[in-house]
């Protein structure tokens, strides 16, 4: 059933924490030759093994089409549940629900509208028609309520709850002219709290370097590891265009606090050597009028804080690159009870996103 | 999760009674034009009045393919969840998912094969892919663990339970060579009693006199009102065909015992008056190559037997028809404690069926 009339916040309904327990994960299966190279064959087993693995620690709903159902369903992944979704790409973080609990035992879902990272101004593909359904679907699968804010374009890569009323974001996202034009900051800010049952937000300036695709979402470049304490993509280098990217995060978090009152604790994870584009990769990509190019030689957006919480691991995209294993020690030690998960997620990222990009997580309220 | 190693029996599984309590109901949203006519856009408000009425009762599950989602959604319907489900028509009896439970608080599904009621020998209409691929998605939805018996093919209409043992069915319907014609009569009733849990098989004759869809279903002729009880669709009048189907059926009945060694006690429940296609409603219906016409003056298999059981009520089919009132009368006798909903169902009865055959429950484990 749909809500129009009140919000999250109006009910008495949040975001948790991604860090909170889940009753599961929604993924999408990736298809499109236009996206994918290959016909997107490589990027499915890549899906599947962070599937596989998610599985391990719970449940796993994959959304897939009707062309492609049968084949996700004969995998027969144990845990994985394989549902009809038909969908524009499968990137769910971003066009799926975002879900809102209340202290009560009760969730709701959040139905934004999606315009794919920018709709006729600077979108990725165009049409969108199908992604923007996926959150009702969501909704109507899990049997709950949901919000619907078709008028408010928000994808759910471009904020990070930290469950104690407090969002982080980025000014280059989600003032970006292709989203909310003609919503203040003030007005957008409003917004998320209501939708987000929150108190205080907070703007990092930009994103990664080169995350043109999605206008610098939060979930590449910072998430919260705790309340009050956050993981940042970091650039040593102060040639690399990043650096002054990094350096500005970090500046801004020094300098907040967050809904509680708390200082912000920043946590680096420096960023892998740069990451560009094949051409045998290029090449294997269709190229379609209206659809994002992936050309040789462009960087990548490639960023280890683009990992997912699972209830008991931390699924993380590794690159075959010399910074991995200080990625994976970091978040060891910020998680000693969490197994860490690699994956090598070249594939992933050659699509535009990474793990969390392609996952969403339903808590368990 | 696929089972393909064991049968329910094997499980300790059986199939409940349709009169058992059940989780909730799913129904599948008509569209195809070549079936129903206008664009089955009378069928639809048809439809979404049982799933209202049905909803008053328990939850319902309307499954609804991509192109016809947003209308399904948009409907808004209180205690009715929207999912999506490609399918080829609307029979969800049929083609979609029947459930088993175990002693334990389980509950897995059957998927059986389906070839749109006779497949190339005398099959409604081609391709039937999609139909044959809900009962998968059903159990996926309900988070189920499902036994996959494509090699059997069976129809959820073809069968009754009373969940202590024993399953009704016809010979006219399971032993037609449009099913299984490499399988015996035994061989078929083995199938029946591993995947629905059962000991013993009733074998009335015939269905519905020109119940030439579906090869005499016996959810239009006889179903069970409690273990050892069933109603059975009657006709007085000798000089209608229909009346020596009838009186088959009554014989056999009179002359069996259940599992559990009961005389089977018979109500009858007298059929509505000869129900033919109007000149109108046939030209409603899209001419196509490949699907079952639906002519002018074409007798139609209604009968008031293919009524749906929930939770707190009968969902009735009734016909603006002198017997109308008998029916309700009947069952309301045989359930005090139920509510009889009527509901006007000549557009289900002109696309082949009624309301029986679009609903399909799920137990309540």
């Amino acid at each position: 059933m749909k809500i129009t009339t009140s919000t999250p916040k109006q009910d008495g309904f949040y975001m948790p924490s991604e860090l909170a327990e889940h009753r599961c994960t929604y993924m999408l299966w990736p298809e499109r030759g236009d996206n994918w190279r290959g016909n997107a064959e490589k990027a499915e087993h890549v899906f599947c093994e962070v599937a596989r693995t998610i599985a391990k620690y719970e449940p796993v709903v994959m959304c897939v089409s009707p062309r492609e159902y049968p084949i996700a369903l004969d995998l027969n992944m144990p845990n994985v549940r394989v549902v009809e979704i038909t969908n524009n790409d499968a990137w769910i973080r971003d066009c799926g629900a975002t879900f809102v609990i209340d202290g009560y035992g009760r969730m709701r879902a959040n139905d934004f509208g999606f315009n794919a990272w920018g709709g006729l101004v600077n979108g990725l593909y165009f049409p969108w028609d199908q992604d923007d359904l996926v959150a009702a679907k969501m909704a109507n699968i899990e049997a709950v309520d949901f919000y619907r804010a078709r008028d408010f374009i928000l994808e759910g890569g471009s904020i990070h709850s930290d469950g104690e009323g407090t969002i982080l974001t980025t000014e280059e996202c989600l003032l970006d002219p292709g989203r909310n034009p003609d919503l203040t900051k003030e007005q957008i800010e409003e917004k998320l709290k209501q939708y987000l049952g929150a108190e205080k937000v907070l703007w990092l300036p930009k994103g990664i370097y080169m995350d043109e695709d999605t206008n610098g979402h939060i979930d590449n470049i910072c998430q919260f590891v705790a309340p009050g304490k956050v993981v940042l993509a970091w650039e040593d280098n102060e040639d690399d265009p990043q650096h002054e990217r990094s350096q500005l995060a970090l500046d801004y978090l020094l300098s907040e606090t967050d809904a509680k009152g708390r200082q912000i604790e920043v946590i680096k994870l420096h960023v892998p050597n740069p990451v560009t584009i094949t051409k045998a990769e290029s090449r294997g990509v269709d190229v379609v009028e209206d659809t994002f190019p992936r050309n040789e030689g462009d960087r990548l957006p490639a960023s280890y804080v683009n990992y997912y919480n699972c209830n008991g691991a931390i699924i993380l995209p590794i690159f075959k690159d010399p910074h991995d294993q200080a990625a994976i020690d970091t978040l060891q030690s910020l998680f000693p009870d969490k197994v860490i998960e690699p994956i090598y997620a070249r594939e992933i990222l050659l699509g535009g996103g990474n793990i969390h990009c392609i996952t969403q997580q339903v808590p368990r309220p």
